[in-house]
Protein backbone atom coordinates (compact mmCIF):
# COMPACT_ATOMS: atom_id res chain seq x y z
CA UNK A 1 0.00 0.00 0.00
CA UNK A 2 1.53 3.59 -0.56
CA UNK A 3 2.47 5.93 1.38
CA UNK A 4 0.95 9.45 1.79
CA UNK A 5 4.73 10.95 2.09
CA UNK A 6 8.29 10.38 0.81
CA UNK A 7 11.84 11.59 0.51
CA UNK A 8 13.98 12.76 -1.39
CA UNK A 9 16.99 14.84 -1.54
CA UNK A 10 17.30 18.35 -1.77
CA UNK A 11 19.34 21.36 -2.44
CA UNK A 12 18.48 24.18 0.31
CA UNK A 13 19.19 27.39 -0.49
CA UNK A 14 19.11 30.05 1.79
CA UNK A 15 20.74 33.59 0.19
CA UNK A 16 21.66 34.89 3.65
CA UNK A 17 23.58 31.65 4.52
CA UNK A 18 25.88 31.56 1.37
CA UNK A 19 26.20 35.51 1.93
CA UNK A 20 27.94 34.25 4.75
CA UNK A 21 30.22 32.61 2.77
CA UNK A 22 28.37 29.42 3.73
CA UNK A 23 27.48 26.87 0.97
CA UNK A 24 24.34 25.62 0.08
CA UNK A 25 22.80 22.55 1.71
CA UNK A 26 21.44 19.24 0.89
CA UNK A 27 19.26 17.50 2.81
CA UNK A 28 16.45 15.13 2.88
CA UNK A 29 12.97 16.53 2.82
CA UNK A 30 9.49 15.03 3.29
CA UNK A 31 7.15 15.36 0.01
CA UNK A 32 3.62 14.60 -0.74
CA UNK A 33 3.29 11.18 -2.67
CA UNK A 34 1.58 11.62 -5.71
CA UNK A 35 0.62 8.22 -8.02
CA UNK A 36 -2.07 7.91 -10.42
CA UNK A 37 -5.06 6.33 -9.52
CA UNK A 38 -8.02 4.46 -12.03
CA UNK A 39 -11.45 3.68 -11.37
CA UNK A 40 -12.91 1.18 -13.03
CA UNK A 41 -17.04 0.81 -13.23
CA UNK A 42 -19.15 -1.82 -14.52
CA UNK A 43 -21.80 -4.21 -13.57
CA UNK A 44 -20.99 -7.60 -11.82
CA UNK A 45 -19.29 -10.35 -14.08
CA UNK A 46 -15.40 -10.49 -14.54
CA UNK A 47 -13.63 -8.47 -17.03
CA UNK A 48 -16.46 -5.96 -17.99
CA UNK A 49 -15.33 -2.71 -15.98
CA UNK A 50 -14.16 -0.13 -18.03
CA UNK A 51 -11.82 2.63 -16.91
CA UNK A 52 -13.90 5.70 -15.70
CA UNK A 53 -11.24 8.58 -14.87
CA UNK A 54 -7.49 8.54 -13.42
CA UNK A 55 -6.77 10.99 -11.06
CA UNK A 56 -3.55 11.73 -9.39
CA UNK A 57 -3.52 11.27 -5.86
CA UNK A 58 -2.06 10.91 -3.00
CA UNK A 59 -1.82 7.04 -1.74
CA UNK A 60 -4.73 6.30 0.92
CA UNK A 61 -7.86 6.21 1.57
CA UNK A 62 -8.36 4.95 -2.09
CA UNK A 63 -11.94 3.41 -1.71
CA UNK A 64 -13.11 6.55 -0.05
CA UNK A 65 -11.88 8.14 -3.53
CA UNK A 66 -13.39 6.24 -5.88
CA UNK A 67 -16.84 6.31 -3.56
CA UNK A 68 -16.94 9.84 -3.37
CA UNK A 69 -16.21 10.54 -7.18
CA UNK A 70 -18.78 8.57 -7.92
CA UNK A 71 -21.35 10.07 -5.54
CA UNK A 72 -20.34 13.68 -6.23
CA UNK A 73 -20.40 13.24 -10.06
CA UNK A 74 -23.75 11.79 -10.17
CA UNK A 75 -23.24 8.61 -11.09
CA UNK A 76 -24.20 7.03 -7.30
CA UNK A 77 -26.78 7.65 -5.18
CA UNK A 78 -26.04 5.92 -2.40
CA UNK A 79 -23.87 3.13 -0.71
CA UNK A 80 -26.41 0.85 -1.90
CA UNK A 81 -26.05 1.58 -5.71
CA UNK A 82 -22.29 0.01 -4.99
CA UNK A 83 -21.98 -3.77 -4.72
CA UNK A 84 -18.61 -4.36 -4.55
CA UNK A 85 -15.49 -1.57 -4.40
CA UNK A 86 -11.91 -2.86 -4.13
CA UNK A 87 -8.49 -2.12 -4.62
CA UNK A 88 -7.56 -4.43 -8.06
CA UNK A 89 -4.39 -6.11 -8.95
CA UNK A 90 -5.36 -5.84 -12.70
CA UNK A 91 -2.35 -7.16 -15.05
CA UNK A 92 -0.28 -5.53 -12.12
CA UNK A 93 2.81 -7.11 -11.19
CA UNK A 94 3.56 -6.37 -8.58
CA UNK A 95 0.59 -4.96 -7.36
CA UNK A 96 0.44 -1.18 -7.39
CA UNK A 97 -2.29 -1.00 -5.37
CA UNK A 98 -3.70 2.11 -8.05
CA UNK A 99 -7.07 0.67 -9.58
CA UNK A 100 -10.47 0.58 -7.85
CA UNK A 101 -12.27 -1.63 -8.83
CA UNK A 102 -16.03 -0.79 -8.70
CA UNK A 103 -19.20 -3.09 -9.70
CA UNK A 104 -22.38 -1.46 -9.53
CA UNK A 105 -25.44 -2.66 -7.94
CA UNK A 106 -28.04 -4.07 -10.06
CA UNK A 107 -30.06 -1.88 -12.16
CA UNK A 108 -27.91 1.35 -11.79
CA UNK A 109 -27.03 2.98 -15.05
CA UNK A 110 -23.52 2.70 -16.31
CA UNK A 111 -22.05 5.79 -16.96
CA UNK A 112 -20.55 7.34 -20.26
CA UNK A 113 -17.12 8.02 -20.53
CA UNK A 114 -17.88 10.85 -22.83
CA UNK A 115 -16.33 13.84 -21.38
CA UNK A 116 -19.07 16.61 -22.44
CA UNK A 117 -22.33 14.01 -22.62
CA UNK A 118 -21.39 13.36 -18.66
CA UNK A 119 -22.52 16.93 -17.87
CA UNK A 120 -24.66 18.78 -20.83
CA UNK A 121 -27.67 16.93 -21.57
CA UNK A 122 -30.10 18.79 -19.36
CA UNK A 123 -28.95 22.69 -21.00
CA UNK A 124 -29.90 24.52 -24.11
CA UNK A 125 -26.95 26.44 -24.28
CA UNK A 126 -24.85 23.62 -24.99
CA UNK A 127 -21.57 24.50 -22.50
CA UNK A 128 -22.10 27.07 -20.36
CA UNK A 129 -21.38 27.92 -16.68
CA UNK A 130 -25.43 28.16 -16.68
CA UNK A 131 -25.50 24.05 -18.46
CA UNK A 132 -23.02 23.05 -15.63
CA UNK A 133 -25.69 24.57 -13.18
CA UNK A 134 -28.26 22.92 -14.55
CA UNK A 135 -26.59 19.72 -14.62
CA UNK A 136 -25.75 19.38 -10.74
CA UNK A 137 -29.11 20.63 -10.12
CA UNK A 138 -30.93 17.78 -11.94
CA UNK A 139 -28.32 15.31 -10.31
CA UNK A 140 -28.38 16.43 -6.53
CA UNK A 141 -30.88 14.38 -4.58
CA UNK A 142 -30.40 16.25 -1.62
CA UNK A 143 -31.84 19.79 -1.08
CA UNK A 144 -29.97 21.92 1.45
CA UNK A 145 -31.72 25.20 0.77
CA UNK A 146 -34.12 24.52 3.84
CA UNK A 147 -31.01 23.40 5.85
CA UNK A 148 -31.47 25.46 8.66
CA UNK A 149 -28.08 25.36 9.86
CA UNK A 150 -26.54 28.77 11.57
CA UNK A 151 -22.95 29.25 12.76
CA UNK A 152 -21.68 32.80 14.23
CA UNK A 153 -18.84 34.31 12.17
CA UNK A 154 -16.86 34.46 15.44
CA UNK A 155 -16.70 30.24 15.38
CA UNK A 156 -16.32 30.16 11.75
CA UNK A 157 -13.42 32.50 11.64
CA UNK A 158 -11.38 29.88 14.52
CA UNK A 159 -12.24 26.63 11.99
CA UNK A 160 -8.80 27.21 9.85
CA UNK A 161 -6.87 27.25 12.66
CA UNK A 162 -8.33 24.25 13.87
CA UNK A 163 -8.23 22.37 10.66
CA UNK A 164 -4.41 23.41 10.50
CA UNK A 165 -3.77 22.20 13.71
CA UNK A 166 -5.48 19.04 12.66
CA UNK A 167 -3.68 19.25 9.78
CA UNK A 168 0.02 19.73 11.27
CA UNK A 169 -0.27 16.01 12.64
CA UNK A 170 -0.73 14.47 9.01
CA UNK A 171 1.18 17.23 6.94
CA UNK A 172 4.56 17.28 6.90
CA UNK A 173 5.23 18.24 3.56
CA UNK A 174 3.76 21.65 3.03
CA UNK A 175 2.32 19.82 -0.32
CA UNK A 176 -0.74 18.80 1.05
CA UNK A 177 -4.42 20.32 0.73
CA UNK A 178 -7.18 19.49 3.43
CA UNK A 179 -10.79 19.13 3.54
CA UNK A 180 -12.36 19.16 6.74
CA UNK A 181 -16.32 18.17 7.52
CA UNK A 182 -17.47 20.64 11.16
CA UNK A 183 -20.22 20.14 13.00
CA UNK A 184 -22.18 23.63 13.87
CA UNK A 185 -20.73 23.68 17.14
CA UNK A 186 -17.38 23.76 15.34
CA UNK A 187 -16.36 20.21 16.29
CA UNK A 188 -14.09 18.71 13.44
CA UNK A 189 -15.76 15.57 12.44
CA UNK A 190 -13.79 14.10 9.65
CA UNK A 191 -9.98 15.67 7.65
CA UNK A 192 -8.95 14.29 4.71
CA UNK A 193 -5.95 15.43 2.81
CA UNK A 194 -4.59 15.24 -1.07
CA UNK A 195 -2.03 16.09 -3.51
CA UNK A 196 -5.51 17.41 -5.20
CA UNK A 197 -7.79 19.47 -3.47
CA UNK A 198 -11.28 17.46 -5.06
CA UNK A 199 -9.75 14.41 -4.46
CA UNK A 200 -9.55 15.80 -0.60
CA UNK A 201 -13.06 16.41 -0.92
CA UNK A 202 -14.47 13.09 -2.48
CA UNK A 203 -12.36 11.02 0.14
CA UNK A 204 -14.44 12.91 2.80
CA UNK A 205 -17.43 12.53 1.10
CA UNK A 206 -16.72 8.94 0.62
CA UNK A 207 -15.87 8.01 4.21
CA UNK A 208 -19.26 9.27 4.57
CA UNK A 209 -21.16 7.57 2.24
CA UNK A 210 -19.98 4.53 3.53
CA UNK A 211 -20.65 5.49 6.96
CA UNK A 212 -23.80 5.95 5.67
CA UNK A 213 -24.14 9.55 6.64
CA UNK A 214 -25.25 11.19 4.18
CA UNK A 215 -27.23 13.79 3.33
CA UNK A 216 -24.95 15.76 5.50
CA UNK A 217 -27.18 18.53 6.78
CA UNK A 218 -26.50 20.85 9.49
CA UNK A 219 -22.44 20.07 8.68
CA UNK A 220 -20.04 22.75 6.78
CA UNK A 221 -16.96 21.60 4.91
CA UNK A 222 -14.08 23.82 5.26
CA UNK A 223 -11.00 24.07 2.39
CA UNK A 224 -7.84 24.89 2.22
CA UNK A 225 -7.66 26.56 -0.55
CA UNK A 226 -10.31 28.30 -3.53
CA UNK A 227 -13.61 27.63 -3.73
CA UNK A 228 -14.16 25.95 -7.27
CA UNK A 229 -17.36 25.05 -9.24
CA UNK A 230 -16.35 21.61 -8.74
CA UNK A 231 -15.89 21.84 -4.51
CA UNK A 232 -19.23 23.22 -4.86
CA UNK A 233 -20.71 20.85 -6.68
CA UNK A 234 -19.18 18.20 -4.52
CA UNK A 235 -20.80 19.74 -1.20
CA UNK A 236 -23.99 20.10 -2.53
CA UNK A 237 -24.30 15.96 -4.19
CA UNK A 238 -23.14 15.65 -0.47
CA UNK A 239 -26.00 17.34 1.42
CA UNK A 240 -23.26 19.90 2.96
CA UNK A 241 -25.77 23.76 3.21
CA UNK A 242 -22.20 25.43 3.97
CA UNK A 243 -18.87 25.23 2.24
CA UNK A 244 -15.52 27.65 3.69
CA UNK A 245 -13.06 28.50 1.60
CA UNK A 246 -9.59 30.19 2.90
CA UNK A 247 -9.32 31.74 -0.11
CA UNK A 248 -11.39 33.33 -3.22
CA UNK A 249 -13.91 31.80 -5.19
CA UNK A 250 -15.12 31.77 -8.79
CA UNK A 251 -18.04 33.35 -10.45
CA UNK A 252 -19.48 30.00 -11.20
CA UNK A 253 -18.89 28.85 -7.77
CA UNK A 254 -20.75 31.52 -6.37
CA UNK A 255 -23.61 30.80 -8.89
CA UNK A 256 -24.11 26.95 -8.21
CA UNK A 257 -23.92 27.68 -4.84
CA UNK A 258 -26.42 30.36 -5.01
CA UNK A 259 -28.63 28.42 -7.07
CA UNK A 260 -28.43 25.42 -4.64
CA UNK A 261 -29.58 27.94 -1.37
CA UNK A 262 -26.03 26.84 -0.05
CA UNK A 263 -24.10 29.46 1.75
CA UNK A 264 -20.84 30.30 0.25
CA UNK A 265 -17.95 31.98 2.38
CA UNK A 266 -14.42 32.94 1.04
CA UNK A 267 -11.17 34.46 2.35
CA UNK A 268 -12.07 32.99 5.85
CA UNK A 269 -8.57 34.08 7.38
CA UNK A 270 -7.88 36.02 10.32
CA UNK A 271 -11.04 37.59 11.94
CA UNK A 272 -12.49 38.43 8.42
CA UNK A 273 -14.33 36.51 6.10
CA UNK A 274 -16.60 37.41 2.90
CA UNK A 275 -20.05 35.67 2.57
CA UNK A 276 -21.29 35.34 -0.90
CA UNK A 277 -23.99 33.18 -0.33
CA UNK A 278 -26.64 32.29 2.31
CA UNK A 279 -25.65 34.91 4.20
CA UNK A 280 -28.63 34.16 6.61
CA UNK A 281 -26.73 30.69 7.77
CA UNK A 282 -23.82 32.92 9.16
CA UNK A 283 -24.71 35.10 12.35
CA UNK A 284 -23.18 38.64 13.26
CA UNK A 285 -23.88 40.00 16.36
CA UNK A 286 -23.17 43.70 17.44
CA UNK A 287 -20.88 44.16 20.16
CA UNK B 1 -16.69 36.98 -25.52
CA UNK B 2 -16.85 35.85 -21.79
CA UNK B 3 -14.46 38.30 -19.23
CA UNK B 4 -11.90 37.70 -16.88
CA UNK B 5 -13.46 38.80 -13.91
CA UNK B 6 -17.33 39.55 -12.74
CA UNK B 7 -19.14 41.47 -10.02
CA UNK B 8 -20.69 39.36 -7.21
CA UNK B 9 -22.59 41.32 -3.55
CA UNK B 10 -21.28 39.92 -0.76
CA UNK B 11 -21.38 40.39 2.97
CA UNK B 12 -18.16 41.36 4.27
CA UNK B 13 -17.80 40.24 8.02
CA UNK B 14 -15.06 41.62 10.14
CA UNK B 15 -15.41 41.00 13.78
CA UNK B 16 -13.12 43.64 14.58
CA UNK B 17 -15.78 46.23 13.02
CA UNK B 18 -18.57 44.33 14.33
CA UNK B 19 -16.81 43.98 17.83
CA UNK B 20 -16.85 48.25 17.88
CA UNK B 21 -21.07 47.73 17.34
CA UNK B 22 -21.18 48.39 13.58
CA UNK B 23 -22.94 45.81 11.16
CA UNK B 24 -21.22 43.51 8.76
CA UNK B 25 -21.25 45.29 5.24
CA UNK B 26 -23.03 44.57 1.92
CA UNK B 27 -20.49 45.22 -0.90
CA UNK B 28 -19.48 44.26 -5.02
CA UNK B 29 -16.48 42.08 -4.85
CA UNK B 30 -14.66 40.98 -8.29
CA UNK B 31 -14.20 37.67 -8.60
CA UNK B 32 -12.60 35.05 -10.94
CA UNK B 33 -15.22 34.15 -14.08
CA UNK B 34 -14.82 30.23 -14.23
CA UNK B 35 -16.85 28.76 -17.37
CA UNK B 36 -16.34 25.34 -18.42
CA UNK B 37 -14.25 24.84 -22.49
CA UNK B 38 -15.01 22.31 -24.53
CA UNK B 39 -12.07 20.92 -26.51
CA UNK B 40 -13.86 19.17 -29.55
CA UNK B 41 -11.18 17.48 -31.74
CA UNK B 42 -11.42 15.63 -34.77
CA UNK B 43 -10.37 15.63 -38.51
CA UNK B 44 -11.44 17.73 -41.69
CA UNK B 45 -15.11 17.41 -43.46
CA UNK B 46 -17.99 18.86 -41.49
CA UNK B 47 -19.74 17.22 -37.92
CA UNK B 48 -16.73 14.79 -37.18
CA UNK B 49 -15.14 16.50 -34.32
CA UNK B 50 -15.43 15.05 -31.08
CA UNK B 51 -15.44 15.88 -27.77
CA UNK B 52 -12.28 15.28 -26.17
CA UNK B 53 -12.42 17.16 -22.97
CA UNK B 54 -13.82 19.80 -20.97
CA UNK B 55 -11.87 21.88 -18.55
CA UNK B 56 -13.26 24.57 -16.30
CA UNK B 57 -11.57 27.69 -17.17
CA UNK B 58 -11.35 31.63 -17.17
CA UNK B 59 -12.31 32.91 -20.59
CA UNK B 60 -9.45 34.47 -22.52
CA UNK B 61 -7.03 32.95 -24.63
CA UNK B 62 -8.71 30.03 -25.12
CA UNK B 63 -7.47 29.09 -28.26
CA UNK B 64 -3.71 29.09 -27.25
CA UNK B 65 -5.56 26.97 -24.06
CA UNK B 66 -6.76 24.94 -27.00
CA UNK B 67 -3.30 24.46 -28.53
CA UNK B 68 -1.38 24.42 -25.34
CA UNK B 69 -3.52 21.20 -24.06
CA UNK B 70 -3.28 19.16 -27.27
CA UNK B 71 0.74 19.76 -27.15
CA UNK B 72 1.22 19.26 -23.45
CA UNK B 73 -0.80 16.04 -23.70
CA UNK B 74 1.45 14.73 -26.81
CA UNK B 75 -1.50 14.77 -29.01
CA UNK B 76 -0.09 17.47 -31.20
CA UNK B 77 3.70 18.05 -31.99
CA UNK B 78 3.69 21.70 -32.88
CA UNK B 79 1.31 24.04 -34.82
CA UNK B 80 1.73 22.58 -38.31
CA UNK B 81 -0.50 19.62 -36.43
CA UNK B 82 -3.26 21.66 -36.12
CA UNK B 83 -4.94 22.53 -39.94
CA UNK B 84 -7.90 25.13 -38.11
CA UNK B 85 -8.51 25.81 -34.63
CA UNK B 86 -11.90 28.20 -34.14
CA UNK B 87 -14.02 29.17 -31.50
CA UNK B 88 -17.11 27.41 -32.08
CA UNK B 89 -20.96 28.37 -31.56
CA UNK B 90 -21.87 24.72 -32.25
CA UNK B 91 -25.61 24.60 -31.42
CA UNK B 92 -25.59 27.14 -28.97
CA UNK B 93 -27.61 30.10 -29.08
CA UNK B 94 -26.93 32.55 -27.84
CA UNK B 95 -23.17 31.38 -28.72
CA UNK B 96 -21.35 31.07 -25.12
CA UNK B 97 -17.75 31.36 -26.72
CA UNK B 98 -17.00 28.05 -24.61
CA UNK B 99 -16.17 25.40 -27.15
CA UNK B 100 -13.06 25.14 -30.09
CA UNK B 101 -13.10 23.65 -32.77
CA UNK B 102 -10.03 21.59 -34.03
CA UNK B 103 -9.82 20.27 -37.45
CA UNK B 104 -6.47 18.50 -37.20
CA UNK B 105 -4.17 18.34 -40.54
CA UNK B 106 -3.89 15.14 -42.21
CA UNK B 107 -2.24 12.10 -41.25
CA UNK B 108 -2.42 13.94 -37.63
CA UNK B 109 -3.76 10.49 -35.20
CA UNK B 110 -7.22 11.30 -33.45
CA UNK B 111 -6.81 11.15 -30.11
CA UNK B 112 -8.57 8.47 -28.03
CA UNK B 113 -11.48 9.76 -25.23
CA UNK B 114 -10.55 6.04 -22.54
CA UNK B 115 -9.23 8.42 -19.92
CA UNK B 116 -6.52 5.44 -19.33
CA UNK B 117 -5.28 4.31 -22.51
CA UNK B 118 -4.04 7.93 -23.21
CA UNK B 119 -1.46 7.43 -20.53
CA UNK B 120 -0.94 3.94 -19.75
CA UNK B 121 -0.21 1.80 -23.11
CA UNK B 122 3.92 1.34 -22.78
CA UNK B 123 4.35 0.58 -19.51
CA UNK B 124 4.28 -3.50 -17.92
CA UNK B 125 3.74 -2.05 -14.54
CA UNK B 126 -0.20 -0.94 -15.75
CA UNK B 127 -1.48 2.38 -13.30
CA UNK B 128 1.25 3.84 -11.63
CA UNK B 129 4.17 6.34 -11.15
CA UNK B 130 6.51 5.17 -13.26
CA UNK B 131 4.05 3.83 -16.27
CA UNK B 132 3.19 8.08 -16.42
CA UNK B 133 6.42 8.96 -16.14
CA UNK B 134 7.59 6.57 -19.15
CA UNK B 135 4.20 7.25 -21.01
CA UNK B 136 5.31 11.32 -21.11
CA UNK B 137 9.25 9.97 -21.94
CA UNK B 138 7.71 8.36 -24.98
CA UNK B 139 5.70 11.64 -26.14
CA UNK B 140 8.27 14.20 -25.08
CA UNK B 141 9.64 15.55 -28.48
CA UNK B 142 12.10 17.65 -26.79
CA UNK B 143 15.44 16.57 -24.64
CA UNK B 144 16.16 19.12 -21.88
CA UNK B 145 18.52 16.94 -20.38
CA UNK B 146 21.34 19.01 -21.71
CA UNK B 147 20.04 22.21 -21.90
CA UNK B 148 22.52 24.69 -20.68
CA UNK B 149 20.32 27.30 -18.98
CA UNK B 150 21.98 28.53 -15.54
CA UNK B 151 20.52 30.67 -13.68
CA UNK B 152 21.49 32.42 -9.98
CA UNK B 153 19.78 31.53 -7.23
CA UNK B 154 19.94 34.98 -6.81
CA UNK B 155 17.85 35.97 -9.36
CA UNK B 156 15.22 32.63 -9.23
CA UNK B 157 14.47 34.81 -5.88
CA UNK B 158 13.29 37.62 -7.70
CA UNK B 159 11.06 36.31 -9.80
CA UNK B 160 8.29 35.94 -7.71
CA UNK B 161 7.91 39.34 -6.95
CA UNK B 162 8.00 39.89 -10.71
CA UNK B 163 5.21 37.49 -11.41
CA UNK B 164 3.44 39.25 -8.70
CA UNK B 165 3.90 43.01 -9.95
CA UNK B 166 3.13 41.47 -13.74
CA UNK B 167 -0.06 39.60 -11.72
CA UNK B 168 -1.22 42.90 -9.93
CA UNK B 169 -2.06 44.35 -13.29
CA UNK B 170 -4.85 41.86 -14.00
CA UNK B 171 -5.86 40.11 -11.45
CA UNK B 172 -8.33 42.29 -8.99
CA UNK B 173 -9.44 38.69 -7.55
CA UNK B 174 -7.18 37.27 -4.97
CA UNK B 175 -8.23 33.82 -7.01
CA UNK B 176 -6.31 33.48 -10.30
CA UNK B 177 -2.91 30.99 -10.55
CA UNK B 178 -0.55 32.67 -12.71
CA UNK B 179 2.26 30.97 -14.49
CA UNK B 180 5.24 33.05 -16.16
CA UNK B 181 7.68 32.75 -18.96
CA UNK B 182 10.74 33.81 -18.04
CA UNK B 183 14.16 33.93 -19.99
CA UNK B 184 17.71 32.98 -18.35
CA UNK B 185 18.30 36.93 -17.65
CA UNK B 186 14.60 36.91 -15.72
CA UNK B 187 12.62 39.25 -18.62
CA UNK B 188 9.53 38.04 -18.18
CA UNK B 189 8.57 36.55 -21.34
CA UNK B 190 4.59 35.93 -20.98
CA UNK B 191 2.55 35.67 -18.45
CA UNK B 192 -0.74 33.76 -18.56
CA UNK B 193 -3.83 33.68 -15.42
CA UNK B 194 -6.83 31.25 -14.59
CA UNK B 195 -9.06 29.65 -12.03
CA UNK B 196 -7.08 26.78 -13.03
CA UNK B 197 -3.13 26.32 -12.93
CA UNK B 198 -2.75 23.83 -15.36
CA UNK B 199 -5.36 26.11 -17.69
CA UNK B 200 -2.55 28.46 -16.99
CA UNK B 201 0.30 26.84 -18.50
CA UNK B 202 -1.41 25.38 -21.24
CA UNK B 203 -2.09 29.26 -22.30
CA UNK B 204 1.26 29.98 -21.50
CA UNK B 205 1.94 26.59 -23.55
CA UNK B 206 -0.36 27.42 -26.48
CA UNK B 207 0.58 31.24 -27.18
CA UNK B 208 4.12 29.57 -27.78
CA UNK B 209 3.44 26.78 -29.76
CA UNK B 210 1.23 29.44 -32.34
CA UNK B 211 3.79 31.48 -32.28
CA UNK B 212 6.33 28.81 -33.35
CA UNK B 213 8.65 29.16 -30.02
CA UNK B 214 9.14 25.80 -29.07
CA UNK B 215 11.12 23.79 -27.61
CA UNK B 216 11.45 26.76 -24.92
CA UNK B 217 15.02 26.06 -24.24
CA UNK B 218 16.94 27.98 -22.21
CA UNK B 219 13.75 29.38 -20.45
CA UNK B 220 11.95 28.58 -17.15
CA UNK B 221 8.37 28.68 -15.99
CA UNK B 222 7.66 29.73 -13.08
CA UNK B 223 3.89 28.85 -11.55
CA UNK B 224 2.24 30.28 -8.78
CA UNK B 225 1.28 26.96 -6.45
CA UNK B 226 2.86 24.06 -6.20
CA UNK B 227 4.77 21.72 -8.91
CA UNK B 228 2.50 18.79 -9.70
CA UNK B 229 3.31 16.00 -12.20
CA UNK B 230 0.95 17.37 -14.63
CA UNK B 231 2.63 20.65 -14.60
CA UNK B 232 6.27 19.08 -14.86
CA UNK B 233 4.55 17.48 -17.59
CA UNK B 234 3.50 20.40 -19.55
CA UNK B 235 6.85 22.14 -18.88
CA UNK B 236 8.58 19.19 -20.50
CA UNK B 237 6.65 18.90 -23.29
CA UNK B 238 7.16 22.21 -24.51
CA UNK B 239 11.01 21.64 -23.74
CA UNK B 240 11.28 24.28 -20.75
CA UNK B 241 14.59 23.22 -18.96
CA UNK B 242 13.75 24.57 -15.43
CA UNK B 243 10.64 24.85 -13.77
CA UNK B 244 10.43 26.72 -11.07
CA UNK B 245 7.04 26.80 -8.12
CA UNK B 246 5.90 29.10 -5.29
CA UNK B 247 4.78 26.01 -3.01
CA UNK B 248 5.78 22.38 -2.90
CA UNK B 249 6.11 19.40 -5.57
CA UNK B 250 5.18 16.21 -5.17
CA UNK B 251 6.70 13.08 -5.54
CA UNK B 252 6.03 11.93 -8.82
CA UNK B 253 6.64 15.85 -9.89
CA UNK B 254 10.32 15.70 -8.53
CA UNK B 255 10.65 11.60 -10.36
CA UNK B 256 9.91 13.15 -13.76
CA UNK B 257 11.82 15.78 -13.50
CA UNK B 258 14.58 13.76 -12.62
CA UNK B 259 13.92 11.56 -15.27
CA UNK B 260 13.97 14.38 -18.05
CA UNK B 261 17.06 15.81 -16.47
CA UNK B 262 14.84 19.19 -16.00
CA UNK B 263 15.31 21.12 -12.97
CA UNK B 264 12.91 21.52 -10.30
CA UNK B 265 12.65 24.19 -7.65
CA UNK B 266 10.48 24.16 -5.29
CA UNK B 267 9.29 26.85 -2.26
CA UNK B 268 11.22 29.85 -4.12
CA UNK B 269 9.88 32.30 -1.37
CA UNK B 270 11.76 35.10 -0.01
CA UNK B 271 15.70 34.44 -0.31
CA UNK B 272 15.32 30.27 -0.03
CA UNK B 273 14.52 27.78 -2.09
CA UNK B 274 14.37 23.99 -2.09
CA UNK B 275 16.23 22.41 -5.64
CA UNK B 276 15.40 19.29 -5.95
CA UNK B 277 16.41 18.27 -9.20
CA UNK B 278 18.69 19.49 -12.30
CA UNK B 279 20.59 21.54 -9.40
CA UNK B 280 23.62 22.19 -11.74
CA UNK B 281 21.53 25.33 -13.42
CA UNK B 282 20.95 26.88 -10.25
CA UNK B 283 24.62 28.79 -9.25
CA UNK B 284 24.74 29.69 -6.43
CA UNK B 285 28.11 32.03 -5.18
CA UNK B 286 29.43 32.29 -1.90
CA UNK B 287 30.61 35.71 -0.22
Amino acid sequence: MGRATDRRSVLRVDLDVTADGRAAVRRPDTLAVEEPLEIRVGPGGPGRRRPLAVTMRTPGDDLDLAIGFLLTEGLIRSDADVHTAQLCAGAETPNTYNVVDVVLAPGVPEPTTDPARNFYTTSSCGVCGKASIDAVRTRSPFAVADDPLAVPAALLAELPDRLRAAQRAFDRTGGLHAAGLFTADGELVALREDVGRHNAVDKLVGWAVRQRRLPLAGHLLLVSGRASFELTQKAWMAGIPLLAAVSAPSTLATDLAEEAGMTLVGFLRGRTMNVYTGAQRVTVDRA
